[in-house]
């Protein structure tokens, strides 16, 4: 295994341990209450965040509020048409997997209690996939939630941001023996590994998911995969504190 | 009633019978067949055409091919989140209303039988609406399918395209007394009468659909509402072309 | 084109401008608040009213009611059985579109304010199919719906119907050039242009909805249609006011 | 308990073993191959058979038919309206229960090797329901299956028909103690037992059907519902040749 | 047709009227309030009893209880693998058939003014079926609602246990002409006659339901029947209380 | 944080890095290809395994196999009870989200060409929760898939079994700054971090799904959990082993 052999050819001319170009568009809509376009790439997501006044009813009474996150892609977000869930009738198992791990996401980072009992649903929806689109979302929507909630304070409605830090989020895997970060969508479909990591900006880990898809993966290279990770996300967090400034 | 009262205030400062400032961007994702971001003010629709090489079972081996719509909106096109029909497991009435619109407005300038058993799906996503959404999504998608049907041709697949002329859409409606052209979200919960037009390049009619919100309409009106409907549709149609053109 | 050709022939011997035979049963069910069974030549249509002591939520403590309709093909209303939407698991496209114009037709002759907090649902079964169910349904559940609000009065609930006139509905369409009123379902299927009119008493508008099928149509014949839609009309609602009187 | 007490009063004056007024209406609708409106009382219940030229999936390739039934009513069918179950999107069990049963007493008397790959559907739908829905289905459906038989017949599809006697059903109960046949709605809500019998022509049963809703009951009683249900069968199926033979 | 004739040979060698071996293993899982392991033959069904403190809509306020099942079958209870109800997104119509049958049969021995506003749904789930699964369900449930009870009633939550008596249910059968008791599968897809019957500790009878599968069945076959299963039932009831005496 | 304080207490008397009690009882129902009921603890899966003689549509004449998996809870597998996803009419992300988890990390071990075009569908269904369900799920099944495979051996249809070698799965946690192996449902619930590991027999990682639930974790607390887990699962290949060799 090679970490960055020099025969490496990436799409873009990319190194193995480099991000595809970010860039976050705010307020994308005006109508919602916190919005933000991410493109990686180019994989480009929707990320809409909505302040609801209430709370699912197993929190009713509880002083706690919700974070939660719904994604879809649009038809042709990929080069094959993917038919419409609404028409199918039912959210399938990948499109959960990824809303859940979303939500969790942006949950680590939000005091539920300070917020009190009202949700913040972010919706996020791919317009084009090139590969990383939940990674992708969870880096837009944590923008997107940020935005809102500093409504929720220039309103006057909260005294501070229940936002404690900002979380951001990449995908690494190993493509012929390389370990790289960023996967696009060619890339993604050849890996032997497929690895998503989420990290606060104190270093804090959130989620660490890392699936080999047809062969096994050993702890050194987990250890590998982990540290370009965290040099992916902390580029990340630069982006999305930077277009919160303004 | 005023077709043009001088103290009539129309948002962004329009006359009664002035379209909305219209942009076509074409190619807006690189994945479809055929791809328009059609913007009419603040109305957002991306329309995209996806070339299937099936029709439906009813028309097998009829060798006539087929065209046909679906549409959506995002959830935070609205000021107010929708939740999403794949949640709720199923299409509402106005999703239905609204894409068999599509369809059948598409269909009425497409020669089927040239298409041969092919058929072209028009998926119009609404990122952000402000009224018109519909009649908007019926103008993107008409030079979306021009775009895909003239791949077809350029791969030698079709000789010549099977599109018999353009069609477009616009809204008109009875606010408070005054016929307005191309009604945007505030005026249009205000109307009395709501009516969409469908026309083509040689000013033949395609759908018209009047519907008295309120109260009912006399003859006079609704003549007087589709002069202005149609000098609207001239309009669009050159924005049309001037798209395709390029 | 010519508007009456002589050598036109229609099923059952009609002339151009000819409705079909009307037959409204008041009473049809003793179960409803308000029963009508309409036929319109081979085309039968069950319309059942029934009041409801509450509103949607959008509607609560609004001091406003509501009216709205369902509609229904009995499978074997037609030639080739059509399945039943419950055992599909869910409505069609061509229900919902029907449904929401018989909803918004009856509305516009319904002072909502003064039926108060109240739901009126008139459920529109086609017992038998041979073109023009949905403008059947519109003029009998017109009827129902106006019994059904005279039985609010006779009980005291209600000083006076809040119906504030009758509202009636037919279709015209250009069949091989010529212009037909009330198609049957063979004229239907062969129709260029496909057009649906609802009316009141008055002469007023609520809904004017012309499709072209295969060609497109021009203003001299919208207006051609319109004529005779008008005149079919107020056939229709001569027959209403009979069975109201008894 | 007493069978027929002299204070027994029952609504239109029925005794406790007389069968309501039946009338059966054959050819009801025109677009069926079969078609029975059959009135019980004040239940009435259209009875539609369809033949379709395919079997379900396991049955092809066995040389042999498939007889079924769907049941529905009407949303005013009852004083309290019901929602449809294409509403809810799902059928109710109480739906599956009762088109299962006729169903399967209708396949007790078709050979279903002679009638070949095809399949009867027959839909009973209710128009009006006071009690004895289901049996009255039973009996309307199977006359409406031999009209359709006969179909084949005629048109030299079949040498003869596939339907080896006629078959029936009605329903008895135990009210306040006595034992009485053919129960309407307001009977039936104060049954005891509640039992449907299904017998032939040659007097066999087809299926027994008896609930206890509060109380059990004894094999005496079951024996006395099961003589007075005979009774009403045979009766039945008087009315059901009746109608065949013209 | 012989009762038990000498050549006649059934799966473990029973003899016409014997059951399969019972088995009732209490407290199958410590989780639910109730819960019974039911074994009969190679037939395994878990019935698993729960105390909800509310009652469906219709009879809040009303002062009574409700005792209501559920009914599903583990994809690999049966030889061929049966798709998941939870897959398809609907319950079938022999689960629904089912379910309100047991039941039905479990709200006849319970006092559901005594039981009070409180609901006790019992989830029957078939771990391995060879015949007779909804009878061993109706058997092994209402052991588990006696131990629900009896729970009430040492939590001092009712003065005494609103279970009246005991039920249980068995099922019989003609199969080549042979009247057998407690049919196992292979017997069952066999049977002329199939017949569930459901009784109580002083004889009474709850539910008789007996189909002719291809053939019809005579009233003496009718009583024969009765006659063994009265046996069986009363031999199923000695293994309930000898669990619950424990 | 300490790894395994002196004042630490465990559900029945566990040591930190002590998994629960594990059986393996193998052909647990005798209608399956391959059956094993595990039980860890309190919990117990019962896991089937299903051959299907096809392959999803997206693998027809692709010469490769394929392995999925399908998860669900009876209702009382939980202290309270949980409703069924078939009444709901739609399977929930949690479940989709486990049971993509297991089918994924089955096919990790299985040389899919070799298999053939036949798909092993192994079902996992919860009979009592305890935490832990899904890698006792992955645990148990494999057992499952590995007899099911042995039988096609067995049988002739497969020279050699395309089960490379056995995974098996345990969770691993942070609760109280405890790093404890294989949580119970009440340490799961207030756990810090919650960590999925799966493992196969060479030592080689498949799946590491590791979450932050209230806080975040670091990199030294990802490496201690990762080395607790691989003891814990090289114990389970032990007990899969020993029931295999039977």
């Amino acid at each position: 295994m090679t970490n960055a052999s020099e025969e490496l050819f990436r799409p873009g001319g990319r190194t193995a341990a480099q991000l595809r170009s970010i860039k976050l568009t705010p307020d994308y809509v005006a109508t919602a209450e916190g919005s933000v376009l991410i493109e990686a790439g180019n994989t480009r997501v929707l990320c809409n965040a909505t302040i609801e006044p209430s709370v699912p009813g197993w929190l009713r009474n509880s002083g706690k509020g919700w974070v939660t996150a719904e994604y879809s892609m649009l038809p042709r977000a990929t080069l094959t048409r993917t038919p419409r869930e609404s028409e199918r009738g039912k959210i399938g198992g990948r499109t959960h997997e990824i809303q859940r791990l979303i939500g969790r996401s942006l949950r680590s980072v939000v005091d539920l209690k300070a917020l009190g009992e009202r949700m913040i649903i972010l919706d996020c929806d791919v317009l084009q996939a090139d590969g990383g689109t939940r990674t992708a979302a969870i880096t837009g929507a944590c923008v997107a939630l940020a935005m809102a909630l500093d409504k929720l304070v220039a309103a006057g409605t909260l005294p501070v941001s229940p936002l404690k830090q900002l979380v951001a989020a990449t995908s690494v895997g190993i493509v012929d023996g390389n370990i790289l970060l960023d996967l696009a969508y060619e890339e993604d479909s050849r890996a032997d590994v497929d690895m998503n990591v989420v990290m606060t900006e104190d270093g804090g880990l959130v989620e660490v998911q890392a699936t080999a898809e047809h062969n096994t993966y050993t702890r050194p290279q987990l250890d590998a995969l982990l540290d370009i990770a965290a040099s992916g996300v902390k580029n990340l967090l630069v982006h999305q504190r930077s277009v919160l400034k303004k």
